[in-house]
């Protein structure tokens, strides 16, 4: 496989392990030294350690979908529905990759809802 | 140029030409018939016309730069750092691309600052 066709495969076994619970095969994919970061929190997980900790402590019987991935050589970005009982929120998730084929950092984004500024009614329409 | 490397071109011109105000270029880049999204506010505006009227009487002196491009064939994402005077924000834009190279779907998320969850303090670092 070349580098896009083995990010595209590490960024899809990402979220299937991760929905699956499959903690050895989910860090597999990881460097010893991958960093999580999330910038709307201004948080930083760093190492495989903490960052399977941060999963497997995180709380909710949360489930993941990917809605979409694209990959480019040693990077990609995954638009993910998640979901936690009746509440949904759609994610977005940048990946990076070591010259080895692992992820290497890994970051998040988490879009909430909010109301539309006043001023655009005329072109647009609400769903 | 092969679909991918029409996308990642595609990507970053548009871009470019948002940041640039060449509001000749930028619609040159979009099918007639575009749909743009903004799923936090269930907006939608659809067709050329709309959308670039959109981002004419879009209010402030916004300006964008590209952070991150990822291109896989007929689709894109970008991570944006969106400016206006002082104050700076990320986005997230999906791409999707007509067969004949021109952006048929944009779809963007704003995602805002907000404070972490207690519990997790012990596996982060601030920043």
């Amino acid at each position: 496989m070349d580098d896009t066709a083995t990010t595209r495969r590490a960024a899809i076994d990402y979220v299937d392990r991760l929905e699956n619970r499959d903690w050895p095969g989910w860090t597999a994919l990881l460097t010893d030294n991958v960093v999580y970061e999330m910038p709307q929190t201004r948080e930083r997980v760093r190492g495989r350690d903490a960052f399977l900790r941060f999963n497997t402590e995180y709380p909710g019987d949360w489930h993941l979908r990917v809605r979409r991935v694209v990959a480019d050589g040693r990077t990609a970005a995954l638009w993910l529905d998640f979901r936690v009982g009746a509440e949904q929120q759609d994610a977005c998730v940048w990946l990076e990759m070591s010259e080895h084929g692992l992820i290497s950092r890994v970051v998040d984004y988490w879009p909430e809802p909010y109301d539309p500024p006043p001023g655009r009614e005329h072109l647009v329409e609400r769903w």
